[in-house]
Parts: C-alpha cells; structure tokens; sequence
C-alpha cells in the first residue's frame, strides 16, 4: 500500500513534467507492478485502465509513459527479462566456468521462480502459454527471450564439456531440454498445488542429469 | 465453416425446442468449438458473446445451454476432460498392463497433444497456467484433472513395478514428474517455436528414463 502510494505520487509528478531521470525511475516502478499483475493474471489483462485502477493514479498520467496496450505488455516483458539478467545471471559471473557456473545458473533460476521473481510464479512461462497462439511482436519478444536462456544454459553445459567436466558424448540440446523441463514443471506444480516439494522435485531431477552426464 | 453452419443450425433449433438428445448433441458441438478457442486463447477470452460471434449464432441461443461465462468455462474443462479420457486413456484398455499400457498411455498422449487433440496444444497446459493465480471452481476443476492424470501415470508405473518390469527402488512419484515434466516442455517449445522437434525429445526423455528405471 505504501509502495503503491509512492508510485502514484511519483506518477502524478510525471504529468507536472519530470527530469528525465526521475521519468525512468517511474516508468520502472510501475513496469515492476506491471510484471507483478501479469506473473498473476497475464498479460493481456494488463491494461492501462487496470494498471491505473491498481496504482491508484490517472490514466493519463500511465499514458504519457506507454502510449498502447501493446506498448505496456511489451515493456512489461523487456522489464521482466532485465530482472531476470540482473537477478539470475549477473551473480553467476562471480562463479567460475563451467559445472559450477552452470549449477549456480541454475539454483539462482530456481529461487527466482519459487521466490525471489514475481507472485504469479515463472513471468515468462505465464506469459509463454497465454502467448503462444497470438502472432505479434509481444510473442515474438517473449520467444527470443525464452531462446535466449535456453540457449544460455546449453552453452555453460558445452563450455563445461569442453574443459571436461561432463562427458563430450552428452547431447547439450537434449540435457538442457530435460534441465529446463525440470524447472518449468517445478513452476507448473507448485503454482497449481502450492505445495513447494514441486521444486525439491525438480532440483533433485537437475541434479541427476548432471551427475549422469559427469566425466 | 461449414462445420460451424452445422453448428448454428443446431444452435437455432435449441432455441425453436429441441429434444432432450438433440439438445445434449447441441451443447456438445458448442464446447468443441470452445475447447479449440481456449486452447488457443485462453479461457478467460471465451466469453458467451465472442463464441456466439464465432459461431454465427445468437446470444441468447448458447444462454439456453450456458447461463454465464463461468458455467461456460468450466463446461469447456469438463468437455476437456471427457475428450482426453476417450482418446487417450480409453485406447490404452486394449493394451496388457504394465510398462506396454504405461508406454502406450506416453506415446498417445504425446500425439494427443502434438496433433490430434486442440488447435493451440495441450488444453490443460494452457488452460492450468492461465488459471493457477485465479482461485475458484475453474481453478479447482483444472487441478484436479491433472492431478487424475498424473496419479494414473504414476499408478501404471506402480503396476509395472509390482510385476517386476521396473526396479522396486525407483521413485513412482519422481519418475512421474519427469516423464509429465517432458510432454509440457514438448508443448511449450511446439507451440512457441512450431517445430516439431520439441516432441522428439520429449518422446527421446520419456525413454530414456524408462529404460533407465526398467529391471
């Protein structure tokens, strides 16, 4: 409620005409609300009327910052892919290459989508499903972005064979799919049962795809 | 569309007073269409007057079968429900129990959800993480479906267990989720990526943990 406060206060100072600066800050504040509502109740009932209504701010004031619904749900989604690098891949850097990276990728994805991400679970697979039969540039970013990882964890994976930690033998396609495969049935499960042992599921499944594919 | 004329005419009837049986073949055509929509759009897009526009029908035509849009939901899951059991779990009848029926469950299901079944995919995929942040009784309808179907999945494994096909120390349970974990990922990358190379993994998963598991 606070929180909401200072978002509708910072809002409505946009319409007096704000610094550039302090125009960003808003713009992602209310992006955050934005991914929150969607993670929950999907994106394409992330209207401006709606996002209003929950910040409790005019609807001009949410329209001089994204000027259609489209525009909304599109930053919505490039908001909800830089907090996935910021929060998931960043801290990996401080780990070494290979397994160790990997791994820490992958335990930092985990308690994204358990805890640290959005209510709604998974913003992406969310989104993903409620998007997948709508042709248009909200779904050609959500598949990029989606790519993107999958594409991430498979190259950790060779770089790791490479330097011999998992057998060269191994598919990386084929481990990668069963690997994230594990996470999004960990989201799945524990988003329709709320029961978090979906998650130790799906851990204990990613642990014995590596162990079975090390050197 | 001429199916969808079809349709409308026995839509029309309904209104003129039609019998008991034609009323049920009637109700039973509408859901087709509106399971086939959702799979697509979602659910919360299935409202009585875009499937009235869909159908070239009245409104008040599909409020003689359906008195509101929740009712209209959840008679869609049910009609879900009842496809899935007669094409996928019915067939497996005829095949002997054990690992044979549990396989044969697997590879109809892939199939059901890859092409024979909805236009967008797996119903309840889509259907489950559209829903999973709504709580009530379309919510509870989802969940429970899927959970029959995960527990049959894992009793077949049990069953297959007990007759000495797979090894008594696997986790019925854990072996489940990562069979069930490798269809939603093959629908997910299907239908965000339309290449059908998604399922061959997942059907390569499926048969790789199974041999691994078998005695």
């Amino acid at each position: 409620m606070e929180w909401n406060g200072t978002v509708t206060a910072v809002a409505e100072t946009a319409r007096a005409g704000e610094s550039p600066r302090q125009g960003e800050r808003t713009r992602r504040r209310i992006l955050a609300r934005a991914a929150d509502i969607a993670s929950v109740e999907g994106l394409e009932g992330l209207t401006i009327g709606r996002l209003a209504a929950d910040l409790n701010c005019s609807k001009s004031g949410l329209f001089a910052h994204f000027g259609s619904k489209e525009e909304l749900q599109l930053a919505t989604v490039v908001y909800a892919s830089e907090q996935f690098k910021s929060k998931v891949l960043a801290p990996s850097h401080a780990v070494p290459r290979g397994r160790a990276r990997l791994e820490a990728l992958l335990d930092t994805w985990m308690r994204h989508i358990e805890s640290d991400g959005f209510p709604g679970g998974c913003f992406f697979a969310a989104a993903a499903h409620e998007f997948d039969g709508r042709p248009g540039p909200v779904r050609d970013r959500l598949a990029t972005a989606m790519k993107w990882w999958f594409e991430t964890l498979r190259d950790e994976f060779r770089h790791a064979q490479q330097i011999g930690e998992f057998r060269a033998e191994v598919d990386a396609v084929q481990i990668t799919f069963k690997i994230h495969a594990m996470a999004m049935e960990a989201n799945w499960g524990c988003q329709m049962y709320k029961d978090p042992v979906w998650f130790l599921r799906g851990r204990q499944g990613i642990q014995e795809f590596l162990n079975q594919a090390a050197a």
